[in-house]
């Protein structure tokens, strides 16, 4: 379900997350909706980590889509690893690759996938040009 | 991003959804996993409505992938709608489109995309074929 | 725990909740900390109907604190009512109660409690007088 | 509100908890339904570490009443010291204080207050004596 190889991209940022007991739902498993928290809050501190970025400035992502490959089920207690690459820098867009493993064990995959996010003036709702910070941290 | 025109397949199950003053995140707007907490109602309320299918059965589905494409901003307080189309049935896999509309104009689409349902038995944990009862419903 | 005798106030705000089985936690019965999120929603959809106040206003309540008995556990699928009363206005808190009765049978109790809400100035952090449109609701 | 002073007891257990962006609501501020997830997460991580205690045991606590008094916003990013202390053993209900702390200056206090667990036979539903490990952990 993924054309890019994840495996041969490099890993830009990643995150260890503390799986709490309220992300399990009633099958006792981490819910299929909290992978895309996990993804979110690896994804919102890496923004954050860019000098010159805040999630509060006018020009702020939005997500377009979202992609997550479940591979394992995720029990508690328990702390992942969130590991975001960089798949595709377009003029408005950006394609972000993601995995969730364990955080002892990286090759244990829970979940893959990617989201697009696109960048737009917050005051207008129209998309604009990634800003240039961004555009030189996905350089790495 | 969706190789199938879901405007073509039948709608199968629709649900609307109260959306919460929590499901918003701090931009004011629900938040992206929430989309799967609403798309995850939707398919569990017609998987008990299947008869002969129960959520407790040893049998049972698991997401194996989720797709969504987000098009328009939710707010509150609102209700939307949640569509769900048959895109594939599988041996072991059921492909089901999703819609998330204005639950005053089915036109104004908020997201779409698919999931990939995996029948399993939860006790060896091994795929399973889809249950008669499932196959059936999925027919119409 | 409830020096009030809840069932002689008025109930001054009323509101059917859809319960979600993401509301479940891993014990199969919706989790504690939702019981404020239904309570939550009561609130901003009663002060959101209150004529001249908004959500979005300068002068916003804040929770000072809460207190939830839990009487019995709330299963899926099902729809659940939130009532609010007004237990006592002060000069700047409004001490609110509430009760989380089954939507079909008013008299089967899920839970009551109260919450105690202050009015702050949110650009200086100081409390401040109940705003009047607010004191007239309550009135009912 | 809290007529025991918690100052005085004994904190019997503490947890770091990783703030989420998620758990911001729309008002930029940790959601109040979710400080009861923290004070839910050291609960049961305290539980599990107990000696012969095991949250899938038939003999299981239930909460029967929560108390929150908020007294600071919390903001991300962010991680709190959640402190869990003894205030009542009884036959068959535990009161349980608790403290949510800056993890950087456990001065800052961000909420207190206390539940109320009852133990209960999940099968038959009715209230049981507390667990002896229980018990004893609770001697500290």
């Amino acid at each position: 379900m993924d054309a890019i190889d994840a495996g041969s991209l490099q890993v830009i940022s990643s995150l260890v997350i503390q799986v709490r007991w309220s992300d399990l739902d009633a099958f006792n498993h981490v819910n299929n909706a909290v992978y895309l928290r996990y993804l979110e809050e690896a994804r919102v501190q890496w923004l954050e980590s860019i000098d010159g970025v805040s999630l509060n400035d006018r020009i702020a992502p939005v997500l377009a889509a979202s992609q997550v490959n479940y591979r394992r089920s995720i029990g508690w207690p328990n702390h992942v690893l969130v590991e975001l690459l960089i798949e595709k820098i377009g003029n408005r867009s950006l394609t972000m690759g993601h995995r969730i493993v364990s955080s002892n064990d990286p090759a244990a995959l829970y979940a893959d996938g990617s989201v697009v996010m696109v960048w737009i003036d917050t005051e207008t709702g129209n998309s604009v040009p990634l800003p240039d910070a961004v555009r030189i941290a996905c350089a790495g």
